[in-house]
């Protein structure tokens, strides 16, 4: 494979963007040749940092020859729009989960990127982390036997970060479904592998004061009679990085902080405190604070979205972030796994091979789409309280 | 309230009956009258431990007059008839979960205690356990709010221990609904108070050597909006034990016997032979061990069914084994529990104050009645794949 760096410019230098920044920095296939952002601080550290053009949009962005791909983490109403200008220039598309708001939206993007010749990868999304990938691996040996029953499960904090106003909006893409279960969902499909066939959900949405549903349980059919559990909670106050090493979110050691973003949330009076505190703390603003790659590194394990157990028929499989679990009839094994050198190099990994050496990825926009189905029928499904079937999904395989 | 034991005779004596033991001996409110069971061997080592009566059959050792209350431990399908012979004698009935396999037997069983005048209680059900109580009364308090959402999960080897060919087949009352879902919807009843409505559920058969459900999942959805997810695995090689401070569901601190039920099992030739197994190991055969009351006691913590969270208005609530931990919005706060000087106490202070004071139990025909119509429905949700309504449901407070 050639082993060249890729030319990325980054449409949007918000949170998703300084969430993927240590990759940027510290994977070496990687070249960060222009940014956009409508906010002008954000531009003006991004040029000073980096020492290349930034633009006020996607669209001058695109014009730039040095571009050869864009990652697009603005928020979500924008990623189908901004796809189909960056494809219409030839750029390859990384964008941000979830892919879009509506399925309409994925097709237009799948078709113009194909149209155009350019790869679709969507991401970063948990299902790129390692604990995942490597017990599909195990999986895939055939050893444990069939997958026939998952359970997921997280209690987040989500719901009480700052946020953007339409973040806490259903029909704009607020609410855990759109950000978390685009997450969840994804994990739960590489675990099972086959096609989604249909799904029964229920929102939970209890605080007037954050309107948008903040968690969810759902059940998940697949093909062969294979189901899941999936369960999330954003209001939590008990934290389900307990039953995962007490390692976050980033595979970052969790030190005792509890209640904290509660805590800060209190202080704030408004909506439109809260969104300045948001973009105070984001890429350009006064209280931004750049990632400690020293300290992340030294006790860094993998990411993951909270605790999966995957039930197969002779036996057990446990993603863990430092370790992949497998509970047989006779033993139960642990396979460690190296800790990452760069967090979320699994994004690189995936975009390289794509651009480089013409692989398919996995998180390609059929893929996706798929996910964002099962998200939108969860809401459905909870909203008509019924099953709802699901009608565009590709398995693993494709 | 008055202190003088209760008179009680057993009816099957087999290992429901071996786990009450240590409560019968260890509690001074309890004085064992007499026993019935087919078995030979189990009366005789009734008869010579406790100097007492013993009888072949239920009909006989309801006419024993020192009987005051009968505890029925016989299979599920004997529950109902023992019932009516029982309360047809004017003795008060403590019976087993599940409380019967029908509703229309449920009714009968009410019916009959009711006219005869005795009180039905149904237990052991692990929502007698003192950290489901102790966070129901935390709840009452009203300090977290009302309760929105509720998990359960409970991974085990259930299915890989000794059983009855009957234990095997659903429609005799085997399966883990029957015997695993009583225990745990009754929890997740206990946690929401309030009437459940309908049930969404998923049923896993994936071991034709066993063939009968070993694992679900469900949807369970509660007035105002409650809901809560359950899972269950019985083919479980992850034991969620782990999550629960390695306390097994008997309050025992657990030992690293990984594997050890199914490694047994693996030298069973026949279901003759499994079945000759069980019955060796139950009271009275060949390879019986009494339970160790010196070394139960010692390490002892509450007995438990699985991880349970209730997520509240303004905190979540976790019964563990050893305390309630309370999250709440600023801190999170760990309500130590005595442990039990004996186990299972809880189930004699519901009967011991129904029989002497009078006082309505919380686990009283109704109260099981509803449990066993979520058990059905779930059963048949799975079966017809759709949302099940719920007609016959009491809350906490009926
Ligand atoms: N994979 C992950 O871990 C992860 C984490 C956070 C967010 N995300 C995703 O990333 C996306 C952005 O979320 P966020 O939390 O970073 O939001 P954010 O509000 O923190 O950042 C959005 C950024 O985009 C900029 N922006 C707004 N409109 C734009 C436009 N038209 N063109 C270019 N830039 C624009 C904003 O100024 C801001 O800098 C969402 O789709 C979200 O789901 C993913
Ligand atoms: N609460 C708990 O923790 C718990 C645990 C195990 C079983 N149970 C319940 O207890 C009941 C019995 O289950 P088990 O596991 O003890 O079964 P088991 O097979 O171990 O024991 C049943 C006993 O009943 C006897 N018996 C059979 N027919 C009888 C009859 N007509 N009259 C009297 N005795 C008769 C058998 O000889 C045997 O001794 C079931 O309803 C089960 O769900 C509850």
């Amino acid at each position: 494979m050639e082993q060249r760096p890729i030319r990325l410019g980054v449409v949007g230098l918000g949170r998703a963007f300084t969430l993927m920044l240590p990759t940027f920095l510290g994977d070496e296939r990687i070249e960060l040749v222009a940014a956009c952002d409508p906010r002008d601080e954000a531009r003006a550290q991004f040029a000073c940092e980096f020492k290349v053009p930034v633009y006020p949009s996607v669209v001058e962005l695109v014009q730039d020859a040095a571009v050869e791909a864009v990652y697009i983490a603005s928020p979500h109403q924008f990623h189908a729009e901004q796809t189909r200008v960056a494809a219409a220039h030839g750029k390859h598309v990384l964008v941000e989960k979830p892919m879009a708001l509506t399925l309409a939206e994925c097709d237009a993007m799948i078709a113009d990127c194909q149209a155009a010749g350019v790869h679709l990868i969507v991401g970063h999304c948990h299902s790129f982390d390692t604990p995942y990938l490597q017990a599909r691996r195990i999986i895939d040996t055939g050893d444990v036997g069939r997958v026939r029953m998952i359970h997921a499960l997280n209690f987040t904090d989500f719901l009480y970060r700052p946020r953007r106003p339409e973040e806490l909006k259903t029909e704009e893409g607020g609410g855990v479904v759109f950000s978390q279960a685009a997450h969840q969902v994804d994990v739960v499909r590489l675990m099972a592998g086959s096609r989604a066939t249909h799904v029964r959900a229920v929102l939970g949405s209890w605080d007037p004061a954050r309107p948008t549903e903040g968690a969810y349980s759902a059940l998940l059919w697949f093909d062969d009679g294979v189901y899941a559990s999936l369960t999330y909670s954003g209001y939590a106050h008990f934290d389900s990085d307990e039953w995962c090493n007490w390692t976050g979110e980033m595979g970052n050691a969790k030190g005792d902080d509890y209640g904290l973003a509660r805590r800060r949330l209190s202080k704030v009076q408004s909506a439109a405190e809260e969104a300045r505190l948001k973009s105070a703390g984001t890429y350009g603003g006064p209280s931004y604070q750049p990632p400690k790659h020293e300290r992340l590194a030294s006790d860094r394990q993998h990411q993951h979205f909270g605790p999966v157990i995957v039930s197969c028929e002779r036996g057990d499989i446990r993603p863990m972030p430092d370790a992949v679990w497998v509970y047989g009839d006779e033993s139960r094994q642990r396979h460690p796994l190296k800790p990452p050198g760069v967090p979320r190099f699994e994004v690189i990994d995936e975009l390289h091979a794509a651009l480089l050496s013409g692989q398919r990825p996995i998180h390609n926009g059929e893929w996706a789409r798929s996910t964002l189905e099962v998200c939108l029928a969860l809401l459905q499904s909870a909203r008509e309280q019924r099953d709802v079937s699901l009608e565009h999904q590709v398995s693993l395989r494709q």
